[in-house]
């Protein structure tokens, strides 16, 4: 695969900016056999992001927002791997495994860093292990799935007050992408509302969580108030200066101290630098990495660095570029026009660049903008708004299967199948805040628990009437796994006294652990026979260590 | 919800005998508010079967071959759930939990039993491990996922024999889901192998495996015989007269004792009633429910039985109705007259049905077939197979949106996105077969193993050259978690005696057990000091229970 006399130029991360910079690198060096052009990227696909919220709500079809890397980079060779490590002074960048364990290493002559950010959900307690992503193409299919599965389990659910809590949607972080899928969500549940008999849309609950005092924060005022009142008017609350606090399997616990009830949370906040980048021996600014005005690694001149993991300065305004497409594209095109001339052994030039403009869409065929200067609103800005994402999406093939989308949405009803791949044996983290109740007295079981921290109590109902508590949890002990064993129902609650993690294991794994680690047998059958003990001598607390409920 | 004096009719299963029973149904009842019609499926959705091959290659979007079950079904209530239990003296049905723990109880007053059939992989030594399915719309995707998933593989893998063994593709079953199936997986690969510039399509190998002498044998044998001549000019290899002995992540083995490298093994073998209607005290044969002339479980009356779940004999001709969807819809909608006809008291009809014949798509503008008694072939008898199925697509919205679907294949170069929906942690079974190695000594380690059965040899190789036996490990044993644990490679070759099914945990869920199952870490602490001790002995063989590798 090429002769190693050929200089590499490797770029990381298939973002409107990688992307952006294969392109114009192709364009520039076609024909030069000299040169050997990469990517890496975790997908095969790079997903146009301004419309990923239409396949929330089925606008466009799933694999629409998407194109295959292969399509639009053509004289490039893709790796579809994560990237693990890059080591400046050797010039390599190391890659997870394929199907051959080990790593793979890959050598370049130039490198590109467009790896852009990560979500951190470790800024709130909870959504980790309960909140949605609501960043690629995956997201927004299990974000569709949930909200299908909520509507499907509400139309059969007779408890009015848990039914409620399934048709409540929480959305944290109010900027363009949050409100764009907060916008499509809303579509979405009410529309199809429609077709479940037993659901009432009053019930119908979609709330925008937004830190900032507007949202839209980076449009003028009054476009934003022109946002809220259209999306307040369509039923979407409005939650503004309010954080999240916490988030659990049933609830999202705010900065102002209410608790919506609700098994739906996506959060657009949080967002942090690849670690990757953290790790490398240059400078950075707020974990961005650090470069010149023509976008190269002063301390590794050969290194470039472009969009959201880049701290750029326009050098014509000293203000930092946005960590926006419109600039990661035109960094992109400018990285790759200094690469060129590094080649030719000319001098880089500076990056300079003035945006058009930015737009949000509000749903059902409404926006808000800014463009050249001028404010535009309503459906004018929808027109707008399709007409300048369409003409950007990459290719014909894309261009003709997205009308067709828009045209199918015009004349067909909307399509709310429900696309489950099946699951395998699962070990899931769970967050509860203080006062919830994990396993109830009574039901039947199907999770046994591990804590991974806090205090919970085991609580027993007493037959005089009353509860007593028989035990006090703290992380490390395990409970419910009796249930899972005798298929009775649990003979204890247990509530939390802190902010609980837990890890929770199925009736499937737990029989496959339990069946295969010999350590795991023996410790149940000791715990078993302290049980019968235990029974025997009647109605003694249980052992704090294990606690069959 | 609604009243109890109503008389509740519940159908199980949504396939074509299910959906056609509840339609027929809703038709004959509409506006009686004193009948309740109810569904059970485990999806939301009814497959249409015949074009789920087309999903493979891309042929038709993703979601077009299904239909919301609310829409083709408007009068009936549905719950999306497994059935775990019924119980025909008390009337009730037994269905999975939804988000509250515990299961459901669904009563009824006359119930219909479509519940089709389960592959039943376990008749195949390794299938359950590593076979893939080809039923459902999930099944349609994975595979879609993972033919890409090894071309992307492939097209970065320098080992030439690895390349040619992630390039080919096994079917097992020649009936006409598999062979329509593996014509469109051999379309597929064969076009999109070209975006991949260091796949060679000479090392494309495409194979159907079926136990018969001919494929399609449910068709008069010169169709037969033309299907083969086609697929085999398109480069599908035939292997009649031969059944699949065993598979494993690397290898099928044939019957005949050859082996084929591979890493994907699809079967369309091995059907096996669903466990929940053998349960029950009623006559079977051939573990199909028996039922009388009127389609309805002669021990209960006001129960039917319909499609693949049941033995059905016509009464005019005195053979057993085919299990296939034109029988499962006509049986559907007897059983509906017959339902209604006990509703007014008057006495059921039996069923009789001819066919129209039967049609296979054989790929690209291809098919074979017999209709009203007339053999066809070739592209007449393409044209004719959509024709057919186009018409009896459920809905005008799915007849416009496969219409288009096929009009972009003909006019847009073929998708080939990649889907990943994040993996959580997982435990997976893995099976081999005698003189397989497992871990290779030397390589980096990313997976621990638990022994479920077998025999495995441990074995180092000599700095003199050569190598020895450490130990030979069976069921409860594990090796390879010191990989794991210190990232060094692997110290030891394991490779097995018989054939074996182990347990494979990766690194992620392997740290999670081992940090928070007290039990699993006191083991690993007690293993990893007789490992230090064993070190300062020196060149001592490893204990039986768990070597280090």
């Amino acid at each position: 695969m090429g002769s190693t006399a050929r200089k590499r130029i490797l770029v990381l991360g298939g973002g409107f900016g990688g992307i952006a910079t294969v392109r114009a690198l192709h364009k520039a060096l076609h024909g030069r056999t000299d040169i050997a052009i990469a990517l890496v990227n975790q997908e095969n696909y790079c997903v146009f992001q301004p419309m990923l919220a239409e396949v929330i709500s089925g606008n466009i079809s799933l694999l629409n927002t998407v194109t295959p890397i292969r399509d639009v980079c053509p004289g490039a060779t893709l790796y579809v791997r994560t990237v693990e490590r890059i080591d400046l002074d050797h010039k390599v960048v190391i890659t997870s495994p394929g199907f051959r364990p080990g790593p793979s290493v890959l050598p370049y002559d130039y490198l590109v860093l467009a790896l852009g950010t990560l979500d951190n959900f470790s800024v709130v307690r909870g959504l980790q292990e309960h909140g949605l992503h609501f960043k690629n193409l995956g997201d927004a299919l299990v974000l569709r799935n949930r909200l299908i599965h909520l509507l499907e389990e509400a139309d059969s659910e007779p408890d009015a007050a848990l039914r409620r809590r399934m048709l409540t949607f929480v959305m944290a972080g109010g900027g363009f992408s949050g409100v764009e899928a907060i916008a499509e969500v809303n579509d979405f549940v009410r529309d199809v509302a429609r077709r479940y008999p037993h659901v009432d849309p009053a019930d119908l609950r979609v709330v925008l969580v937004h830190a900032g005092p507007r949202i839209l924060p980076e449009l003028p005022e009054s476009l934003s108030r022109y946002a809220q009142t259209l999306l307040t008017r369509r039923k979407v609350e409005m939650r503004l200066q309010t954080r999240l606090a916490a988030v659990t399997a049933d609830e999202a616990h705010l900065s102002d101290g209410s608790v919506l009830p609700t098994k739906t949370v996506v959060a657009t906040i949080g967002a942090t630098p690849n670690p990757v980048l953290l790790a490398l021996p240059c400078q950075h600014e707020r974990g961005r990495v650090v470069v010149n005005a023509a976008l190269e690694v002063p301390e590794y001149p050969g290194v470039w660095a472009l969009g959201d993991c880049a701290h750029i300065v326009d050098h014509t305004t000293g203000q930092p570029c946005p960590p926006t497409a419109q600039y990661a594209v035109r960094e992109g095109q400018q990285v790759a026009r200094n690469i060129v001339a590094a080649l030719a052994g000319t001098a880089p030039r500076p990056f300079a660049f003035a945006d058009w403009g930015m737009m949000g869409a509000l749903g059902h065929r409404a926006a808000v903008g800014q463009v050249l200067g001028i404010r535009v609103s309503g459906w004018p800005a929808w027109v707008l708004w399709r007409a300048v994402y369409w003409s950007k999406l990459p290719g014909v093939t894309r261009k003709v299967r997205i009308a067709l989308d828009w045209l199918c949405r015009l004349l067909l009803p909307r399509d709310y199948t429900q696309l489950n791949v099946a699951p395998s044996e699962r070990l899931t983290r769970a967050h509860f805040e203080a006062g919830e109740v994990i396993v109830r007295q009574g039901d039947p079981g199907d999770l046994m628990y591990v804590m991974i921290d806090g205090e919970v109590d085991v609580v027993q109902q007493q037959a005089a009437g009353g509860e007593r508590v028989v035990a006090t949890l703290t992380q490390g002990a395990w409970f419910g796994e009796m249930a899972l064993f005798t298929e009775e129902p649990r003979s204890a609650t247990v509530r939390t006294r802190t902010s609980v993690t837990v890890l929770s294991v199925d009736r499937r794994t737990f029989q496959t652990l339990v069946t295969h680690l010999a350590p795991l047998r023996e410790a149940f059958a000791r715990l078993m026979q302290r049980r019968e003990a235990a029974d025997q001598a009647r109605r003694q607390p249980h052992e704090q260590e294990q606690v069959g409920c």
